[in-house]
């Protein structure tokens, strides 16, 4: 809860630092106002609390009556929310508000484009570490808002052994072992493998997941037959909008996608006075 | 240079929490190693220095040797620096520092094409307060990179006086006014505009920058001509690479454009272990 | 806003730290006052919502009743506002709330004195960066509750350049057209010139604002006709308020004056129990 | 050793934000520069290892050596320090580094004027907490190099019973007897009383020190006699240079003066360049 | 009053950190619950505020009704306080909330202990700085609750001159004088001694208080009969429950015990669900 | 690492504060010094690093030889490190330096006897989230220093259904598949049992750990039975160094102990002047 007023504060200090002067000198003190945010196009909804939160850091005496929730699907023209009170406070906050929420909407809208794409499969569309840098916790958050599941957080709470962590432990097997016998018990243990031959040495490690990083369709789909019930498959890297269903038909359980996070086209929402 | 300090240590925090737990149990103390950041497709450099610090941060004692400079053209294959050190620190930086300059390169590079279609103009590319909340210190230097300029950095270096400001304060003559008897004289007064009418009470209030906002091409040549030297004019709204060669073409001073940091694909860079 | 919570919330650790032990002993808990900040001197009033504030942190059940508004002439024996609340919390929050509203007030009285004596003539008074570290926006924010107008607030918000980077530049028409090309366009660039031929290169570069620096009255006279409009002058250096109406007199758009800020007398007020 | 980092950092971080725009477009990055920090009247040092960490805080670079130590007598003409390094950074870290050490200084030097004016008595010069809120270290520090010495540092490391809190404890017997009792033996108890017959209470009561508050010098008189040696005895209110020898010449212990730190001249101090 | 919010955040904050996912996904929004804290041991109670705090920091709608106030004693079985609010709430803010009440009781109820057991003497038990890094001002506060009096709170706020700090300066004799011309006049000083020549020392340089430190119970007694009403005493080192009853015997003033606050066994709490 | 050096620089601003004013005034400057970490019993070493971080943040001059590493077995007398600088700093950052050792020394040392208890089992004995606000992350690495291993960080990072959570789901098969869905596919889902049967709703809802809550031995000898491979199994409530070893005998994979960090006797270690 504490980092979500962190991301408030910051943004609103990077924007109004010492004041808002345009709006000090131009608009008399006690001018009140009415305005609306509303959706200039189709998109899944995410971060209408965060707006809100914006405001209400600015001047808590802002009225913001939400009218739609988070992860519902708003159409172009749909009224998000209704604002009322000080006109230079609505002016002070419009931007942050829209530029944390535009982002969040567009990150929900391309995860349900993926998690769509894989509707008739088993497959879970998951996102990557590939966020905004201080904004983990939103990216990860309109994630979930799309249909999307959270891959771990960060490096404190998911093991993900990697080809380098590998190489440096001596082998596939040796650095499993490392991680059963040092790490909590709550951990399931990831682990990164690039063909087949590694993915039975992490099968023999008894790995709890397995990940099948830039394989080819047919490796992965011989892999996850390979794997069975043994563990769980997450496909990873090269991962789009046309290959996501082919990928998701090799019946792997989870797919992680970069490009939810840092690739995305803002949604057009504005901020409209009576 | 303490807003680059927060925005790494904020990021590695994010991502790090308690401790990067795969590389700790993985990687024996005092394992060594040397890397190389890698260009996976072509792209205009910016944050090789913000990349330096957060590896820096992590560990002091890595050594990185920086091969190209911001600013130039990155050709696919081409090594952007050298890295050699605690294979632990390398491997638990990695991540935050691609963010960080796959997003920077990403917005220099878009940045660059928008400044190439209006070449043969005489109109400058500049930035919006469209940023990444948090980031806009390392957006904004970015756009530079690319060959762009700034636009005011938030709402406390800049006067730009909006439509909902000039409706508060009754009109344009009196909003511009009151900026200009109560705000530092080192500044000068920017205005929106949205019809040849408003453009022409703007020159008689005497604005220092007029900017046409969502006007026609028409609308555009006609307020540039009728401003003359009187007043520099922003075109805005509306400009994307299809449109940003005509919009110049009438004669306008700067072209302000929120995609260059609102909406980017992350650059493709890569951290190899030898 | 941000920043007056800082100061505020600075000031009272600074203070109180871990407990204010001589009231924590002596008051029981429970014991409310009534208390009236009252002048013992005439001076113009600037603080009195920072006063407040400091209050309301320390314990947000006081009750701040706000007499006069800053801005205003206050007579000797004039009571500012009544308090009522924890006796304790009182005590607790006097000193704070004191020390900033005095320091404010004195400062803009001392304005008041400058602007007074240059009444006659178009010179606006100015400040300076010559403020307290630390207290920057509350030594301005007095500048102008006194009658005066603000310089930029830091480094970051305006651009002069001096002797030192005109040095450094190869000359002031290289330095300027440095500024020009690489800074935002909504700010003026300002440059110092400390003689009628550097005037002359000054505005040759078409400097928006040409500072006239530790010039003789007759060298200011002389530069402010040959500027003419073609740039707004400052004077600067040497301004008392013995000096002050003379330099006004040879026509110069703005004085700024650093003693405004960086040496004053305390303003004389009191916290008086009933 | 925290604080006057804070202080430094606050500082910077006002004055510079997020960039010392004019010298970062005028200055050729890796120009080098020689300065040295001159007095331009007479004064006290003090704050000059300030000066150096200001620069050192900006660019650790920058080389800064040290000519004359806080404390010492320094007249108009001397140098205080030469520094080397950057130009860029020498001009970013110049008003940061002048104004705390001219504040400093000013301190200082008014100090010395009250230390020598009581030279021939016993009396010790102390000051109050009518510091400038954020910088009580510095003031305080700045006391003590002109030859004061300090009075609690805040509300938590001294006890001084005033009137108020009397009277909500039901006298002055009761108040001290609740201090005596609750608060760590480490303490003094002083209070304050406002005429012979308090005194005689406060004696009655074993008080460690009794402030002489707002006395007329018979009063004082009178008041050091009775007490003799059962207590410490300071004089406190009205305390300026003209009355300070008279008060001293009461055989008071200690006189407190407000004005050292709450109203002073700025020293004047010039950073030039070779 | 910021160095509780402080504690608390922190702890909140290093427990929660970016969210508690089990109580997220089980709990439906917005179901709500009753608890009471319940104490499973008798001990004295210390620290129910600051568990209120940690709730309604958590969730500033949960219903806190404290029934026991801080310092009384509390027999097995009893309520300490009933809660009402969001079931989450309440699952996420419990172990925070009992960790500090847990440790603040433990330190109220081991201080009772020493404190009864020289309830016959005219000794007081005082704390060290022996406290858990963090969380001192909580620690010293619960040495006061078990009816123990604090010795001073840190470095900064009272004298005690060790061994060491006498071998640097030369001597007993040297080191109080120095202490005496340079410290403020509101602290007594106090200094360690090993041995009755040591006491005889401290005496004729006039400390106000001597440590008599690891004595034995006949060193101790002939210490305090030496120094009468001139200083005075504090018996350290060695002191545990076995001992402190003949200590206090010897006629020593005050008593220090580290391990009041070092070595602690955390009372047992429950938090119930109705 | 950000966490430990928040953790020293808390401890230091807290015992510090604006200056260890014995040490300043009885310390001639430039005065050095050489002094040991001595073991004054036995015990497991954890936090010399932490020892040496506290130190060097005082005075990075100061010279730290570390003697021993974390996790060996101290003998009384052995001398932990080597120290030599200025006297002064080795004595401003003592206290902090052995507040923090002794602590961590103090939990290493009891792990130790725990798992010594269970060592002929494979039970491996875990901490929990009872530890100090503010120092999780030195409790748990101590924890591991004696030879333990961690149960999850915080609320954050690892999944445990208690009593609570299932009541509010409507019941543990419930609760299990809302967690399954809903969090990232690499945390284990853990979830607390009375009795055999709810760990036979445990077993049929898949959970992956099931903790066995004060459970009698016969009752958890059936559940480990009855569990067999199909989770692991942990012991919690009710466990001492009387209890352990029975409980072990039962057969758990786990044993978690809240005593470890939350009643603790500091271990005694001196830093000793030469």
């Amino acid at each position: 809860m504490f980092e979500i007023q962190r991301i408030v504060q910051t943004a609103l200090e990077e924007d109004i630092g010492l004041g808002d002067i345009t709006t000090e000198v131009t608009i008399t003190s006690g001018t009140t106002a009415r305005a609306e945010l509303v959706a200039k196009e189709d998109f899944i909804l995410a971060g209408i609390d965060v707006a809100e939160k914006v405001f209400k850091t600015v001047d808590s005496t802002v009225d913001f009556e939400r009218l739609l929730q988070d992860g519902c699907q708003v159409r172009k023209g749909e009224v998000l929310a209704w604002l009322r009170g000080s006109a230079a406070s609505l002016l002070t906050a419009e931007r942050v508000a829209l530029n944390l929420m535009q982002r969040m909407c567009a990150i929900a809208s391309l995860t349900r484009r993926y998690v769509d794409a894989v509707a008739d499969t088993k497959a879970v569309i998951v996102d990557t570490r590939k966020t905004v840098p201080g904004l983990r916790v939103l990216d990860k958050y309109s994630v979930r808002m799309g249909g999307g599941r959270n891959h771990r957080i960060g490096l404190f709470d998911g093991v993900l052994i990697k080809e380098n962590h590998v190489a440096a432990a001596g082998g596939i097997a040796e650095a499993i072992s490392r991680a059963r016998v040092k790490l909590p018990h709550t951990l399931k243990i990831e682990i990164e493998t690039r063909n087949v031959d590694e993915v039975e040495q992490a099968l023999a490690a008894a790995a709890d997941i397995i990940m099948l990083d830039n394989m080819s369709l047919d490796e992965m789909r011989q892999a996850v037959e390979l794997i069975g019930d043994r563990a769980l498959t997450e496909a990873s890297g090269g991962v789009n909008l046309e290959t996501v269903a082919d990928i998701a038909a090799t019946g792997v359980d989870i797919i992680s996608v970069g490009a939810l996070t840092h690739s995305i086209k803002a949604a057009d929402i504005s901020m409209l006075f009576d």
